[in-house]
C-alpha cells in the first residue's frame, strides 16, 4: 500500500482526514507507524490560522509508534518493529545551534520544530522522521503508549520550565496556569527540589489536579490579588522562580511581579502582540532578575531521560488523558479539545486502532507521586 | 545560674558530662538553650583521636534549641524564646571565602565548621552561636524538634552530594554507602530529579531504608561486582553521577569506576591516608569527568530551605531516629552509636528533657515520599 | 574637629557644599577619609529628582580613601591609615539575599545600594562604611587613586554585564551605548573571551574610545539599521550576547532584536516607564533567549578582584578620567558632567586635595590592552 | 590518481611515508586535501607504543586543507575548493554523549577522537572526514594556514583548561607546564579574565614564551617550592584555579596543593599509572574542591569560535611554529619533535608544498596580546 490516512490542514478551521502518499525514508531517515498521538494547544493556534503553516500539511507533533522502515545507515542502531517515541522537536545535532547546545533552535529560530510545522506531522498512520539517529528513542516494553504519549511535548516542555528556571532545593516556585503544560511545570518544580509550590489557575478542576501533581497550594486568581498572595506565602519577598505557562500579557506580568529580586521568570507560553514589563516590576532594571524562555527540548536523549522517569515511577501523566479517539475521529476530537469541553485535559488518538477504541471519558487513575 | 551541664572532651576515648560555665553572648552573638542534639560520625572520629581537637572542648555540632539570650545588635531580627536551628557550619558571610560563595571554608580550610571543632559545641544545655545574624534559622511552630534535628548536618550534607554532583532530570545516580549521610544523598538524588537511583550498601537494613527513601534499586556490594552491576543498569555506560558517602579508598575507587565518561563523582566522605585514582578509572585524564568534594553547607538560609522541605512534606528524616537519650546519658549513647549496635541509625539527645525521656528504640514511622 | 565639608542634596537641582557632622563608627563600622570620588549618571537622576532620596542626604557612592577610625571588632583585620576602596554596593553578607548570592539586593530590592541613596555618601571629607568587614578592600601601594577610582561602580557594573551575559570564548557581543558603563562592558566582553565585539554609540569620540577599549568594530546607530548590521556581521544570526548600557526602550529593543535565538540580553540600564518586547523580537516566547538584569556587584572581594585586574595590567580605566575638581567645586563639576559638556567622560573629585588640583582637562593616556 | 602519500604507523618507532589508497567519501563524509598539519605530543606516545593503535593506520589529527570531494547530502552547505579546518575531535552530534553535551566522548570513552586513533589521520595528502556536516569549519580567506594550524588541537585543548576550570574575572590561575598545551592554557586563562596568571615550567625559553603569552609571572619549579610560591602570591590561600598541562603525578600533586579551598584543578594532561591525591592535599575530602578533566573540544562550531578569535586578533599562536617540513620529511620532523631538539615548539608539515618549503627555523614573530 502506498497510501495512508492522515489529517491534513486545508486552511483556517479546515482539517480533513484523507488518503495521502505513505512516506518512504531516505538515508538517515526513518518511517514509523503511529500507534498513538495527541492534540496540542499549538495545533489549535495553527488550525485557527493564528500560526501560519502551508496548506496540505499533515499536522501533529507528538508521535508514539513502531519503526516501519529504516533509511540507509541506521541498521546498526535500530530495527524494524521497535517501539519508539520521537520528540516534538527533532534537532539535527550538527548545525551551529545544536553544537551550541540550543537544539530547539536547530538551523535557526524555532527550526527544531518541524513535525506539523515545516514537514508532515504525526496525525497520520505513518510519519517520516528526519535525522533519525538523533531522534528515535526506544520505548521499554513495560511502558504503555499512554504512559509515554505526553513525553514528546508537554512533559518535556513543562519540566523544562523548572529546569530553565534553575529551581533549587528549597525554592519557592509559582506556576501560572495549570493546563497540561502548567501541570507538567508543577511536576518539574517538584522534580527539581522546590519546597513551596504555588499553582495558579482559575479552573477548580485544574487546581485540584495541580495538588495531585505536587503543588503545595493552589490559588484561584479570581479570589484576590495573586501577587500579594505569593508574597504573603514567602515572607513578603516573592517567589524564587515563577513559571508562565499560558502566553498572555496578564499572566506574564503577574509572574514577573511575583518574582523576588534576584529571582527568575521562566516563560513557556506562546505570546502574540507584545510583552510589557512595567519598570517597577523589574525594579527599573536593577533587580538582578532573569527572564528565560524555552522551547520544548527534543532529541532522543531528552526522550530517553523522560522515559526513565516514567519507568522509575517518578512521573505519571496518565491522569491527564481524559478522552480517546480514532484517527478518523480526530476532527471531532479537535473540536472537543479546542472548546475545552467535557472537562478534557488531553485526548489520545489511536491511528493503529481504528475501530478498537471508543470515545470514552475515563476517570483518571491515582497519581503516583 | 552561671553553670550548665555539658559533655567535654578530655582526650582519646574520654568524654565526661560535667558542670561548665554557661556562655554569655557578645555583640552579634546569641546563646541558645539546646532542646535536642545528636551524635555524628565525625564525633566518633574526634573521640577516637583520629581528628584532633583541644582538650576541654564541648563537642557536638547539631543544635536544635530556643533563643536564651541575644548579644547587641540582634534585637531587630530575633527575640528571646524563639525556636531555632543552627547549621553545623556557621559561616560569617563576610570573609574572602564567604564572599566567593564557599561559605563552608569560611576564613580558610574547613573554617566554617566551628561547633565542637574550634569552639564549644552543642552537647550542652546552652550553646553560644557566633555570627548569629547569619546563622539562626527560625523553626516553624508546627515542626517538632525531631523533624528538624537532622537538618543542621546530615540532611544538608547528604542533599548537597546531589547538588554538587549537579544531578539532572533523568540522570542515573549511584550512591555508595547508605549510612545516614548516604541515605540523605539518596533523598537528594530524588529531590534533584534523578531517574534511576542505585543505592549500594552491605547492610540489609540500610538497603531497605534506601528503598524507603527513594532508591530505585539497592545493591549489596558483597553479592557481585558493583561497577559491573551499575554498568548493566545503564546500558553499559555507567552512572551519570556517583556519590561517595563513606570515605574509604575502596568506595572512592568503585564510585569513580562507576561514573560514565563525562560524568561526575560527588564525594562526601572524610578520607585519611591517600586517594588513588588508577589511570584507567579516569580514562588517562581524558574522560571529561569531574570529581567534586563538599563540606556540609550551613548558614541560616540553607537551614531555612531545608525547613521548607520538611514543612512541605518533601523530606522526612524521622525514620532515622532510632534511639533517645538524655544529656547525662550521652556517653552511653555515644558508646551505642560508635559501635553501631542495636540497629542504631541516629540517636536523639534531649538536654532539656532530663528525666523525661527513656532510652527506647522506636519503630521508624512510615516514610512520606 | 567634629564637622566636615560635604555635598548635600536639598531638593531637585539643589546640591550644596556645607559643613555637616563628621561621622563616628559604631561596632563593625568604619570611617574613611575620602581622597578621591566621582560623579555617576545615577547621581544626575537623583539631583534631577527622577530617583527619590531624602533631603539632607550626602550623595555619592564611589569612595577611595584612607581608614580614619575603626569601630569595635575590626582591629584584627584593619588598621587606621590603610588605603581602601569600597564598592558602591555594600552588602552585609548575612541576610537572605546575601546568603542566596544576590548581594546587591541585600535586605531587599536594591538594598545593597546604600551610599548616597539610603545613607550618607562619598561626596564628603569622611564616609561612614557599614558592615565594614564585608566592604573595606585594601588598595595596593603601587596603585594611584585614579587607577582605582572607577572600580567601585562603573568597572564593576560594566564588567558584570559581560559576566551576567555569560560571554564565552568566541562569542559575538554587541554593546549598546558607550558611555562609561558601556565602555566598561566592552572591556568586560573582552575579558570574558569574546571574539567579535560590536560597540554601538552615536558619538564619534565614544566609538573611538570603544575601539581603544577592545571593540572589534564601532557602529553609529544613526548610519543605518544597527540590528541589520549586527546580523550581517554574524552570518545572519545575531549576536550571542547583547549588552544594554543606556536604559531606554529603543536601545533595549534594538539589543533584544540583535540577539540570536538561544542568546542573551544582558541589561545594565536604569529604566523608567515600561519595557516593551514585541512578540516577534522574542520569537513569540519560543526563542530560548534570556534577559538578565544586573545591579553593580559590590563587597570587598569584588573590589579585590578588580584591584587585581588593575595591578596585573589587565584593566586600565584612567583614559576615562577627563576632568579634575576639588570638593568645593563639585557643584560645578556636576553641572559639567550632567550637561556632558567639554567632552567629559568621568570627573575626579579630590576632597583631600582642596587647592591642589585645578580643573584641567587632561589628554587620556594610551590604553594598555 | 587513486593513490596518495601518507605517513603510516608500522609498529613501535616505525613510521613510513608511502603510497596508500586515496580515500573516497560516502554519504555525509568529505575528503579534504591537506595543506598543513603538525605533530602532537600524543603522536609521540603512539609511535613509542605507549598508546595502542592498529598497524597500518595513518597518524595525525590536526588538519588544515581544502575540500576535495563531498559525499552525498553536503552540497547545500559546502563546496569543493573551500578552505577548511577540522578539529582533532570529530563528534557525530547525534549519540547519547553528544546529545548530553559531552561531544569529545562521542559514542563512548574518548570516542570523539578518531583521526590517527581509530580511523586514518591527517599525515597524508588527503583525509576522509566523517560526519562532515558537524566537522568542516570554513577558514576565512585572510587567515593563513599557519595562523589556524594550532586550532584543531592545542588551542582548543589549552583554552578549554581555563574554560573547564571556570576561570572568573580576577581569579588567580596557576598553570603547570608551558609546553604548547600549557601555553595555550595560559592564553585561555587570560581570555577568561584571570587577574594573576602564574606559569610554571623548568625550561627558561618556555617561561619566556609564557610571559609573552600573557602570564603575570613565570616560576621555575627547580628554584624553590612552587606551592609555597603560589601561596605567597595569593595572600597565603592558593590559586583559585590550577591547570595541569603535563600528565605526571608530580605536577598533578603540585597543582592540587596549589589550589585553595573551594578552588578547581583543571587537568589536561594524559596520565599513565595512577593518580594519587594525599588526603591533606584535598583537606580530607572536605575542601569544597573540584577536579575536572577535559579532552580537546572539537566540532565545527568550536573551530569557528577559535577562528573568530584569530580573525579578531585575540589569539595568535604563530610564535609556536618554530620549524617547517614537507610531508616526505615528516619522519625527520618527528625525530626532532620527539627529542625536543633545536628549541622546537611545534612543527609545520606542508603536504601540498613538497619541495616548496625547506626545514628552516624561523624566529617567532611578536605576540599580539
Amino acid at each position: 500500500m502506498n497510501t495512508m490516512r492522515a489529517v491534513v490542514f486545508h486552511g483556517m478551521n479546515d482539517i480533513r482526514v484523507e488518503d495521502v502518499a505513505k512516506p518512504r525514508p531516505k538515508a538517515g531517515e526513518a518511517v514509523i507507524r503511529i500507534t498513538a498521538t495527541t492534540i496540542c494547544g499549538t495545533d489549535v493556534h495553527i488550525v485557527r490560522g493564528e500560526y501560519p503553516v502551508r496548506k496540505g500539511l499533515i499536522l501533529g507533533h507528538e508521535p508514539v509508534g513502531v519503526i516501519e522502515e529504516l533509511g540507509e545507515g541506521l541498521e546498526a542502531e535500530y530495527a524494524v518493529g521497535q517501539r519508539v517515541i520521537v520528540g516534538a522537536i527533532t534537532p539535527c545535532g550538527q548545525c551551529f545551534y545544536c553544537l551550541n547546545g540550543v537544539h530547539s533552535q536547530c538551523h535557526g529560530a524555532l527550526g527544531g520544530w518541524r513535525f506539523g510545522n515545516t514537514i508532515n506531522g504525526a496525525w497520520a498512520e505513518y510519519l517520516l522522521v528526519p535525522d533519525a539517529r538523533a531522534n528515535l528513542a526506544l520505548v521499554p516494553d513495560e511502558l504503555s503508549d499512554e504512559q509515554v504519549l505526553m513525553l514528546p511535548d508537554i512533559a518535556s516542555t513543562g519540566i523544562s520550565g523548572a529546569e530553565s528556571g534553575n529551581v533549587r532545593v528549597g525554592d519557592s516556585v509559582a506556576i501560572f496556569a495549570q493546563g497540561p503544560i502548567g501541570l507538567c511545570a508543577t511536576v518539574g518544580a517538584r522534580l527539581r527540589g522546590a519546597g513551596l509550590i504555588v499553582a495558579v489557575d482559575p479552573v477548580k478542576e485544574r487546581r485540584e489536579m495541580a495538588l495531585r501533581f505536587g503543588a503545595s497550594i493552589a490559588i484561584d486568581p479570581g479570589a484576590g490579588d495573586v501577587v500579594d498572595s505569593i508574597k504573603r506565602l514567602t515572607e513578603g519577598r516573592g517567589a524564587d522562580v515563577a513559571i508562565e505557562a499560558l502566553g498572555r500579557q496578564e499572566t506574564f506580568e503577574a509572574a514577573l511581579r511575583s518574582v523576588r529580586p534576584g529571582g527568575t521568570l521562566s516563560s513557556l507560553g506562546v505570546y502574540s502582540g507584545k510583552l510589557v514589563a512595567p519598570y517597577d516590576a523589574v525594579y527599573a532594571g536593577l533587580g538582578d532578575q532573569r527572564i528565560v524562555t524555552t522551547l520544548c527540548p527534543g532529541g532522543k536523549e531528552r526522550m530517553r531521560r523522560l522515559l526513565t522517569m516514567v519507568q522509575n515511577d517518578r512521573v505519571d501523566l496518565t491522569p491527564l488523558l481524559t478522552h480517546h479517539f480514532t484517527l478518523e475521529q480526530l476532527p471531532e476530537a479537535f473540536d472537543l479539545f479546542s472548546r475545552q469541553a467535557d472537562g478534557v485535559m488531553k485526548v489520545v488518538i489511536h491511528p493503529a486502532g481504528v475501530g478498537k477504541h471508543e470515545n470514552v471519558r475515563r476517570e483518571p487513575a491515582a497519581m503516583q507521586g
